[in-house]
């Protein structure tokens, strides 16, 4: 599993910032969480394909998390995708897309479901929508109804156990596939040898939980409980957030960095960004760094701690470990 | 008065072209035709600012043509831009736009006034909307609505005819100001000198046509008789239309030349390429090149021929003369 930020400012892109997009690539492809404007072009500088991205969420329906959904839709279509693709969000979403479709002429050449994320929690998500992902959903608190997503693996490859094959007398050869793939098999003398007693035991899904924006990281506690990795806003440190005051209802980094240090989350991500936090290759003078919203998240969690940027690719292995890939980023 | 181009791309952007926009800069502010997805990002690598933005014009309603516009107008917001904003275009345009914004919660910190271009061909759009530039239109032929507007400055600095001041005996002085600025005046002698009598003749007031999608050239004849500068589509060379069909309704590069120079216009701008053909710096085995669409062009037209790239600026002097200033360009 991995994570590509196509977006980690928020409210407005900056120079080096897009507004939100994070895609999250499995084998069986890719799903997009939120499509601010100009997602489709940050695609462009990634391996990504339109074409085997199968099912979109959002986690609101402010214009940074959403105002590119229309754009990467006909950008889909002029590409001449034609498979099914599953749209995720909270209720005014279909609105919104059928409105500017309807208004700007725009006719897809494949067939879009737009499913209403309050109703999904539980079994249309995963009834066939993503063949190896479980998705469900947490309601968070924003100034509009803000969702996080939880990305849970299906299914998890199964190992052989070869001490166990070896007292059952299971000889070298096809039966050992038959075995791993999970079927129990006969052997020549006619013993009978069930699958599960020579398997190891199943290693944990790997789950991330993506979340929208929210002043209560609290209300996650649940949904990371099992989670390997939380991506949450971190908007500003909390000196900026008591000077904005609690209006714009966002998180600043000592508040989600508490929580995951609470809640044990071994991977924590922090994007969304305000524009006012400079990246250091275009600081200017009087500018707040983004290095004081990382250092108040350190001070608060000494897990693995992550400062999402455009571009950058995490990879979360076998073992729940997230680790950057080298050399992306933008 | 001066043209940059914020995106040169038809449809999907490229690595290297963004989808259309253009601002057209003068001694008053600026005005935006066309806002495709990504426009308020090219803006955020230009000297212009969302605050001196006066009015927006869109050509007409496909998505790369006005899908930039909720983000533009929502980052304008958080600006704290307060003066009122003009959008003018097509007829769904309230729509499209007010429709966004109510289904994504965007309110705004300024008026939005929104003129039906069908209606506003006259005096709507000279109505003190815009100071120093004279807005006209003119109907084209594409799958839907889409327009052309010309801007003409309304006003031209006059100069003094030193030969007819001295003739009239006026002194040096206080009275020149008067008289130039428009004003007649009385001498110490008694005598009556008539501002019109001792300004030279008026240049011709600069004017700049920006054309949408359009597979007419020729529906332009009239709106370009006094025209500087045509800004136009070719979106691909003849070959490729020919291929194509016309079902989409675009224009190749040898129709636009072969109109701009039975026209007689002396600047050209080709724009709104097709994404098959590639930017030398970027050009792929097999993929076309920009470079085809040029020379099919200059087969046609010998006027001044710019082949637009995103960010480039064309600065029109006063005596008509288009040219690129230096060092722009994405």
């Amino acid at each position: 599993m991995e994570l590509q930020f196509l977006g980690t400012s928020s409210g407005t892109p900056t120079r080096t910032r897009n507004v939100a997009g994070v895609a999250l690539r499995t084998a069986g492809g890719w799903v997009l969480v939120d499509c601010g404007e100009g997602t489709q072009h940050r695609i462009l500088r990634t391996p990504l394909s339109p074409h085997d991205l199968r099912a979109i969420f959002i986690t609101h329906l402010h214009g940074d998390h959403c105002y590119g959904l229309p754009g990467l839709l006909a950008s889909a279509g002029l590409l001449n995708r034609t498979a099914p693709l599953a749209i995720v969000g909270p209720a005014p979403l279909e609105r919104y897309v059928r409105g500017v479709m309807e208004t700007t002429a725009l006719q897809l050449p494949y067939p879009v479901e737009f499913i209403d994320v309050a109703g999904a929690a539980g079994g249309l998500l995963d009834a066939g929508l993503l063949s190896d992902l479980a998705v469900d959903t947490a309601a968070l608190s924003h100034r509009i109804p803000s969702y996080a997503y939880g990305f849970t693996e299906k299914t998890v490859e199964r190992r052989l156990d070869a001490a166990r094959l070896a007292a059952a007398g299971v000889p070298r050869g096809p039966l050992w596939g038959v075995l791993q793939a999970g079927d129990d098999v006969t052997l020549p003398d006619g013993r009978r040898v069930r699958s599960a007693d020579v398997l190891q035991p199943p290693r944990r899904p790997r789950r991330i939980v993506i979340a929208g924006d929210n002043d209560t990281p609290g209300l996650l506690a649940d949904a990371v409980r099992d989670a390997d990795v939380l991506v949450h806003e971190a908007t500003y440190t909390q000196a900026i957030l008591d000077k904005v005051g609690p209006g714009p209802q966002h998180s600043s980094a000592r508040m989600v960095a508490r929580f995951a240090r609470e809640a044990a989350i071994p991977n924590l991500v922090l994007t969304h960004f305000s524009p006012r936090y400079q990246d250091p290759e275009s600081v200017r003078p009087g500018a707040l760094a983004l290095a004081d919203v990382e250092a108040e998240a350190r001070a608060e969690y000494a897990g693995h701690l992550f400062m999402a940027r455009d571009l950058a690719r995490l990879a979360l292995d076998k073992q729940g470990m997230l680790s950057e890939v080298p050399g992306a980023g933008a």
